[in-house]
């Protein structure tokens, strides 16, 4: 076995400022695995389902800013990352997927757990570098380097993503007695430096120009993770009431003059004209709010946009500009220049604190069901807890539901329900703090997996919304209408999580109302060894019941 | 809703000849799942984990010999298609992918479920559509049929395999009240015509001359399904001594006459001279044994492969031949010309038959574990049972047992444990013949959610080896060496499958020696409602200590 090129591989990682590596089990990328598990600054661990190892290298990730490794065996197990790979991609998180692969010549020869892994990825990876195989040139040990650098860089430069390592190896495998592998041969590292973009005068000069022309201007941050900076200045803003800062849960920049409640009255056709922009400002990533979307396309706003690199969506359908600088200097920069209407920003004001006061009061005056209960859960969630939120439904009702103190982390790259559970476990991985998981039946079962290793996790709490189904196809209009929305839309299961529960020796409790969930949540958040599973039991049919009333309720009242 | 081309899509799908599709939840693939549900000779079922409902539909495909369509939404959830996918690709089986996209032009803007999904699945599909999104130019009607009917062909033609159909939708995707899928539209049909391939009478000579040259030809079916008068022909040759017929248990050709067990003596260095051939014949996909792989890749045989089209592997690297002909039609054509020396044939055949006698005593001496129970077990097997094998050491260990009644099935396409459940579960959706899956901890646990939803399985038996570990990585020589195996390659897994039983209200009985493995027999092949479990707990370094022994009390005996 060729040792050295594999533990200059991982000598590189950890000279980048790799620590973490999430490995899946296998034959071929035994040498890899061994060399990563064999080095000392790193921190190695095993996950068997290779969907949900990739999920948990993301939480992993997601949290720690720095990329995590993900190591698998030839074949299909590469595969299994896809649906990850594609999430870190729009979710624009770091990883370094390492894929052990046959040399060349012996793929497509029948030959076990051989797939054409080159390239698998397709436009999902930043990048994507096929190791040498053979390194009787020395220019190959050059290249392996270079490769190994390149990677890295590629997957932490704005936006950061996944990158592929696809590496094939030969037998043997395993190092023989007295083999080893050596960790301090020299190797060339490539290190990225961070610069900062900022304006000539003269072009401040001219936003203050352009500026002066807006006297509706909105300020919408898409997700994004907390920044404290960041946050006072948009606060500062939206104090100053020179411009209104409308924000969804997964923006992390929700506050007491940020407008939060949007969801509940933005597609109102009698508020438009006195809600409607005449410039819009966004950064960050997606928004989750398709009525805020839907609005703004069909306003006659500008859209500009702030990003400093890579692609830009037109995500309002009127991209003017794109500022391609970092959020917070440009915004420092052009401050002072904001200067919307009074009665615009009262306006959205206005809407957002008659929502505030009237909907916990509805909420909690409604019968018992998802809304009412996630409201519930919410008091109790510590402040300090990293909170996931699963798709569909759960970011859903948190967003319908203001601020919260937590981060709020969500996978809406793809918006996927595959890789929840998996993400929140990756979380635990990186933090003392609770890690706190609201999700729907659909999701939580879909990634069981993710409960399947040996790990701890005392510190995960997953609050487990099961209404037997994909709920959401009954809050929305079309599919409710259908007479196949049993069978082959909500797709009724049967499961509940206390076998998950006993499987795992998880803690367990079950809700049914009002009293057990009270009942429940008493010691929820107390510290234990093990995970612990709070199940709220509701109807699917009557949660859509409360949703529609509530929403009428406040209609009537706005 | 442009109902029409969805409509003319599941028109063609079904005049083609398909009747089954495996659905999964989603809003974007409403008008595809509606149209399919609703069409009168269609048979829906509803998957949730798509990675499963892939599975399943292969398992389903690889059956019936028709193409099984597969239906999902938007976004991550194609990639959960993508192991099964490889899988349908490398195993030739017939699927046809139909992925719901969003328009081209809003993908890449941040809205929700929204990836690159074009060419998604890259070289693991024959070929890939984009379904028009625009109906304006009548052109663009004729373009959907088109593409619906080369899906349909491709997928068929051989070597069958998976094709994907990417089809954008715009809202609404629900019907509206009074608007209904017409699948009465009269829609261009292209039908495949099957051909036979033959020889001229002077090619034929040619052969005849060349044959003449050989006096040691080996005749290998590689992975296949139960085929009768193929299975008679090479059983006539067999019987004629003219060439030896090398079968694994994947071939579904092991019978009286042909050598089966040479997994057990290939690998001896001192029958190298008496067993070498100098010619081999094969046909079908791939075989398991390693051992006889690299036996033949160090003969100085010539090799000559018969497939009707498609690339062809050079498994033995010196492919001196490639007959695009049927192996039935081919053999046929041949076989008088064969004539091996008796020596040869003799070799190899008192080989088998040394084993053939001596394995059975030698198993059922050795101490209790996965060799003696798998073979235990075989016994009580229904010989009218579709038997599935997962990967890796339940494959391993029915071949080294011999001929079986049973046809066999395993997915040695990418050799991956991940969809073995789903495939037996989707074999149940065709057949009433008991299914039988025999499967390791790791297989059986990373695919639970095969189970997942609300179709009945009373014909499926699950036979789960539970070692609670990746045993393999005991039993092959290079990882039980290291330090790092049970952490990093066994992946020492602490579940048992009484708490699944449990959830899904399987049937399950747990043996853990000879007199439990006994009972748990007696009634397993019994009918029932529901699916039945018989766990065998057994010991992984214990079962490695068999192997070993079984192994060389063999070796002392040959």
């Amino acid at each position: 076995m060729p040792l050295q090129p594999i533990a200059d591989l991982v000598s590189i990682c950890v000279k980048q400022g790799i620590t973490d590596v999430i490995l899946s089990p296998g034959s071929r990328c035994a040498p890899i695995s061994l060399a990563f598990v064999r080095h000392p600054k790193v921190h190695a661990r095993t996950i068997s389902d290779e969907r949900s190892a990739a999920f948990i290298a993301l939480g992993m990730a997601q949290q720690s800013n720095r990329p995590v490794v993900l190591v698998c065996t030839s074949g299909s197990a590469a595969y299994n990352y896809a649906p990850a790979v594609a999430e870190a991609f729009f979710q624009q998180i770091p990883l370094i997927i390492i894929t052990a692969d046959r040399p060349p010549e012996w793929i497509d020869q029948w030959d076990g757990q051989t797939i054409r892994q080159t390239n698998i990825y397709g436009q999902h990876v930043k990048a994507s570098y096929n190791f040498p195989d053979e390194f009787g040139h020395h220019d190959k040990i050059w290249h392996g380097h270079r490769i190994c650098n390149e990677a890295i860089l590629s997957a932490m430069q704005f936006p950061q993503g996944p990158v592929h390592l696809n590496v094939p190896l030969r037998e043997p495998f395993y190092p023989e007695k007295g083999e080893s592998f050596e960790f301090d041969r020299e190797v060339n590292v490539t290190s990225g430096v961070k610069t900062l973009s900022t304006f000539a005068d003269e072009t401040k000069e001219k936003f203050k120009e352009r500026l002066a022309n807006f006297k509706r201007v909105v300020i919408i941050p898409g997700q994004q993770r907390p920044d404290k900076k960041l946050a006072d200045l948009l606060n500062e803003i939206a104090s100053s009431k020179n411009a209104v800062i409308i924000t969804d849960t997964i923006s992390n920049f929700q506050s007491d003059v940020s407008v939060n409640f949007h969801d509940h009255f933005i597609s109102a056709e009698k508020f438009k004209d006195q809600l409607e922009p005449d410039l819009i400002i966004t950064f960050g990533k997606s928004i989750i709010s398709k009525g805020l979307k839907l609005f703004l396309r069909k306003s006659n706003a500008q859209h500009w946009h702030i990003q400093p690199g890579g692609y830009t969506p037109d995500t309002f359908q009127k991209l003017g500009k794109i500022i391609p600088c970092n959020p917070l200097d440009f915004l420092e920069n052009i401050k002072g220049f904001l200067q919307s209407d009074r009665d615009f920003v009262a306006a959205w004001s206005e809407l957002d604190q008659k929502v505030s006061a009237h909907l916990p009061p509805l909420v909690s005056s409604a019968a018992f069901g998802e809304y009412k209960a996630i409201s519930s859960c919410l008091n109790f969630i510590p402040h300090h807890a990293k909170l996931h939120l699963a798709n569909s439904m759960a970011v859903r009702y948190v967003n319908f539901l203001g601020k919260r103190p937590q981060e709020i982390i969500c996978n809406r790259g793809t918006s996927g329900i595959d890789g929840s559970n998996s993400t929140a476990v990756g979380c635990t991985f990186t933090t003392k703090d609770p890690v706190v998981l609201i999700t729907g039946d659909m999701a939580f079962f879909y990634d069981r997996n993710a409960f399947w290793h040996n790990y701890a996790m005392p510190n995960l709490r997953i609050i487990l919304l099961n209404n037997h189904a994909g709920g959401i196809f009954r809050l929305i209009e079309g599919p409710s209408k259908q007479p196949e929305l049993e069978e082959y839309f909500e797709t009724k299961q049967a499961l509940e999580a206390s076998y998950l529960a006993n499987e795992y020796g998880f803690g367990y409790f079950k809700a049914t109302d009002e009293l057990t969930l009270e009942e429940g949540l008493r010691d929820f958040f107390k510290k234990s060894i093990k995970p612990k599973i709070l199940e709220i039991i509701t109807d699917s049919p009557k949660n859509a019941e409360v949703l529609k009333k509530i929403k009428s309720s406040l209609n009537e009242i706005l």
